[in-house]
């Protein structure tokens, strides 16, 4: 049974690390549940992986970063499986390549799922060690939660992808599709205003954030106006019909290459079907597109784009973060569950950001160029795993996630 | 358990077809057992297809070709297969692209399995109805016999490739090893010549054929002598350790280019281990390279090359079928069931040849172009498949299927 | 002034070879004369080489194949010139790759000028030495004579294509336009027909030709007839109006894949108008297509689905060679000087064919794999080039030559 | 003869428009000079322009946006020349593609020399009727000075990348050379502090700016310092010896696949000699490198890497501004005239930027994705066109241009 997607950031954790990640590992297990071995196999493109593959990455990160290092005794699963389940980590050693992690055929799914049972219980056993949450396995667990959750929305997005493409349109869960669908508004978006002035930035160290989300630091910003509510299905019909994706003048030059190239003349998994009505794949299967419900699987180019045909544009990732965290951000919907928001903010280090030492650093850190952050959360973030602070980010490009867009404009 | 591959060319049948394609249907299931349902469902490279693919195919293409036209009532097992099992033929209408048959989850393995049930038992109804070994629908039914043992090949050679690939090495089946490396030899080879003049060749029309081997005509040789014996792995590493690889004066010029830009310097498969040593990845997975075995995973570039440092040449496809069907063709050893050879012969279309009207027809003649034909057949082939008029064909390319070579030279 | 092409074959030469040596080099700096410096550098596509390269590669064929080894006290004109000219030959040490020719803006067209006075000097006092046709520089200069002669037509197909993606569509010369429609015709074609039986196809040894023209040989032929006239345009535009470009059943699969991918819907140099009539872009600049004129750029694809749309086919090379050398070859037209006519043979080795040994041994044999055929000549082959025995040879996908077809038929 | 570059930003213009609009015209020519016109006809990569090309684009440039709006009666030079030199303005019409320019060998370089005389004569007679320096014509000559000075710099960084790639190494003017080498320096360099607090940036709209240097606003800094000097050929040097090429941790993700991709071991344009010494090919040929410059022809990758290696960071292109306008900015040597510095700030707008309606003002914010900002000038940049608050911006792996590095840290 699938959580519904969280729909507010997380509040503070009254549970023990190790309750929350026995349930996190339990929900990756739960998220794999309706596929099949073979669905859980095959990636359909370079920027997606197998299930398989995550089921196995994320057991991988504990076994070398906490158990390893951390559980005296504990004895590596297969040393082949570091070879084939690190994902970036040059300070881990070579690994297999990332377009080719749909041919692992073996380790089969089963195996991956013995593999995370022993990982799991060397968990359990340095669990048993920890008195408290404190300390670097407390600390080490913490990421590898946070971590695992990230792979669980990846889980979906990337079965997306490859269900896409089959001619049979195979749905990934019904359930799934119903509850976000239920999450749709029809209010009349409002305008709401939030003052300039030298703002907080970033996380204050209180509970777990990424290292990309310090130091703390202040910006200075202007007055500016947010949106209430995410752009529709119905605006971007809209958008479509006026030439939206015909009209050069709206489009970043990279972006008006890249829908010529491509092809895009409507959101990721959009189709016209034989009576040329808007459908769209989602989890749920091939559905009609859903007007009242937050547009998705946009790239940064097309919200760029739609941003200037409205005459608004992009939040920055400090004004979305202000305001969000705001009193009058009480009256902005849709901030967490439904889509990640595209700023206009290019994805950099904040001043003072310095990486971990060792493979653990190479996080973050390493991917800040040519990407833009995404603020928020969408229907397909775990529970827990939302935060006002919380940096997202993908290149200009990319529309595989569910991405979406809030408007803003200046105040003055 | 695995048949041992053929090594002689198939004697006329006794049986009856449908008895024969009970056993071919089976042979084809016995030999995807050896695979997991993940194994069955991923392609290493766009030449290659999944074996569920291939098992979905060969049911398709009896389905299609036969129980449609010949079996009234006969109700289509599912229209989306009809889109997802075409392989390349136009006139049955759009399908499923090859670089993405990998991508196929749905259908299941199982649900394949199902499918070739069900099509088995309309085969199996219409059998019934058909007294004899004659009439239409038993040709087409041959046909598809044959056409499915192209496709019991293929399972093979396209696991291979993608076990290859797999870090874990795994092997298809030890038995297979086993078998192949005994038919291994080392008696040193001869040359045998053949007097030249005007020789029959082609099909004679009695028995199955595919429409590529005739008509039947005659061609104009000159005498000429052919080795006794296929060329070996140590022969081949000769080649290399004289510098083969390296010296331009025996290679065509785009097989030059090839072995630059792709770094090949031995053949398919083959790597060298930390102490240098050459081994090769097989159907019984990673084993050191049998000297004594004839090598196969050649390109026709690497055969061409060889022939040339050799002081020889490669036969043509005439004087390979000619003398293997002459008397002195007694002395030649391994025609069939180890390596198919490549020939000088680039594949085209006999005088007088004109393909099947519709679908069926795209079987071969639209292939004529840019391939080698190769001769005899390879320790992967099946069993009755191996004819002395067979055509192989493969692009200069190819290395994934067993192709070695033999010799030929000038007897004047 | 440009020579008009030769209608027919060669006839013996009367002349010495300095006098046809002098001609020659002088006939390059013709066809160059038209070019600006500017024209003369640039290349269109990886295929085509520059104006400049092409006379400076003539020339330093015969400085390193004649002067260097033939001429005592020769001083070579400037090392780097070695590396910037050399074609193809792997013999004769490194070299500037193909692709980047066009853009040796040094250098310059004055200095490869320059060069070719001092090699053309070289070869008058070679040629003072040398008093008769014969001997071994008298058979390389020869050979060099030729070589220029191929790459005087070449002058004109490549810089055809650089004008061709020339906004400003210019004109390389009025005149050769003119020459060339008055060599078009209107009669009605026939089918001549000609006898089977053993033909001797291939170079006497009598006067000059190509390594691959021989050895001279016995070939068996079936009876068959042939067209007296080239496929024209009017004939093209009626294969273009029953959708010949969209109908798959015409098309070999590795043609029907490239036009599908390059978007082909006519012969290269096609376009159409503003008011839709068809144009083509020839050496006299953007005219009218005329109808009455043989078809030209064409790929062999297009020549061989053209073939089966009409319900014939190409002939062989030896059809063509032993037809055309007939006493009924006297009723065929357009034999030379109109388009290089595509046969359904793949370019091979005669039988007995070796190579000479070194560099210049790489002019033919390293390039027999995935090329047909074509016999004649074309509108821009010079003068004195032509040969019953003569072999052309392209890829399949070529068609910046003029390449054409002439239809042939079984007539058993 | 070759203006030197400046070394400081430009001063406020005492000339008239049209004194200075001549003095660009002509200085143009003479950068050209040099160069045949083979030289001026070819573009070595899709980002290089030929040298004609950028001739006639400038001179395009005024004569679309400045003559025809502007002086009655002006005639346009010639329509072809409408699609061949527009670069890349959508609302100016479709354009001749990048990729192709240098297959523009007609209209030649000549004809090219006579449509800048044409379009300076129409800006002469336009001079003559505008009195002053005010007014919309003189506002949009000034866009079109300054537009032609960024081609001024485009033309030599162009034309070594054309030089670079060619075997004879050709220099495009020796004195430039000597110039560019006496500029180099040999102080260590030292730390100059600069303190935090609200800071203003960009333009203040007084003299000649771009668009993407306003509106003016305010920034928050922190307390920071940079190096007084660019780091040198001799700092570079070291990182290759310590391995700064082959280890990941100092590289951002897609920075490690760049070089990996490409093979780059050191900047651009150097290369080894026999001896194992670098060289380094520059406008004056190919020289030692020199240790005591600047290095220049990084990638924003290196450049980044180089900083974290040293432990320090990029500035952000705020604290480049601030510093250098302030007066502890005196200490900061090599600002201007020696290389392009990257920052780690992404190209973007400033906050309340709208870019001009129409064809202009497609000059700068539809760039705005995927590029870094660059501050200073090289020493390619002409006099006069360097200012404070001046945004260069190129994609991180570019390295054609003249780019270096200035070195930054945190102050508290």
């Amino acid at each position: 049974m699938l959580s519904p997607a969280a729909t507010q950031a997380a509040p503070p954790h009254t549970q023990s690390v190790s309750s929350r990640l026995a349930e996190t590992r339990k929900h990756t297990l739960a998220l794999a549940a309706p596929l099949s071995d073979e669905d859980q196999t095959v990636q359909a493109m370079d920027d997606a992986s197998p299930t398989k593959w995550h089921l196995a990455h994320t057991t991988w990160f504990f076994e070398r970063f906490v158990l390893e290092p951390h559980l005296d005794g504990y004895r590596r699963h297969d040393d082949a499986f570091h070879y084939c389940f690190n994902s970036y980590y040059e300070a881990a050693g070579p690994r297999h390549p990332r377009p080719k992690r749909g041919l692992l055929t073996r380790p089969s799914a089963a195996e991956v799922r013995a593999y995370r049972a022993h990982v799991d219980a060397g968990l359990n056993d340095l669990a048993d060690r920890i008195a408290d949450n404190s300390g670097e396995p407390a600390r080490l667990i913490e990421i590898g939660i946070n971590h695992e959750q990230q792979h669980q929305e990846l889980i979906l997005t990337d079965i997306l992808s490859l269900f896409a493409l089959n001619p049979l349109r195979p749905a990934y869960s019904k359930e799934h599709q119903i509850a976000w669908s239920e999450r749709g508004q029809a209010a009349a978006a409002e305008w709401i205003a939030f003052p300039g002035g030298i703002r907080t930035i970033g996380h204050d160290g209180d509970g777990f954030a990424y290292d990309n989300e310090g130091p703390q630091h202040s910006v200075l910003l202007r007055p500016f106006r947010l949106s209430s509510d995410l752009v529709t299905n119905a605006d971007w019909l809209a958008f479509i019909d006026d030439g939206g994706y015909q009209k050069p003048e709206f489009w970043l030059s990279d972006g008006w290459a890249k829908i010529k190239a491509s092809g895009w003349q409507a959101p990721g998994y959009w189709e016209t079907d034989e009576a040329g009505d808007w459908r769209q794949m989602t989890l749920g299967g091939l559905l009609p597109v859903d007007e009242t419900a937050p547009v998705t699987h946009l790239s940064y180019y097309e919200a760029d784009a739609f941003a200037r045909w409205s005459g608004k544009r992009l939040p920055t990732e400090f004004e979305w973060e202000f305001a969000a965290g705001s009193n009058d951000g009480q009256r902005l919907r849709q901030l967490f569950g439904h889509a990640w928001q595209w700023t206009q903010s290019a994805y950099a280090s904040y001043p003072g950001y310095a990486p971990e030492a060792g493979a653990i650093g190479e996080y973050n850190g390493k991917f800040m160029c040519n990407q833009f952050v995404l603020r928020g959360s969408s229907c397909a973030t775990p529970t827990g795993h939302s935060r006002l602070t919380y940096r997202n980010f993908f290149p200009a490009e990319a529309r595989w996630q569910f991405t979406g867009l809030r408007l803003a404009e200046d105040a003055s």
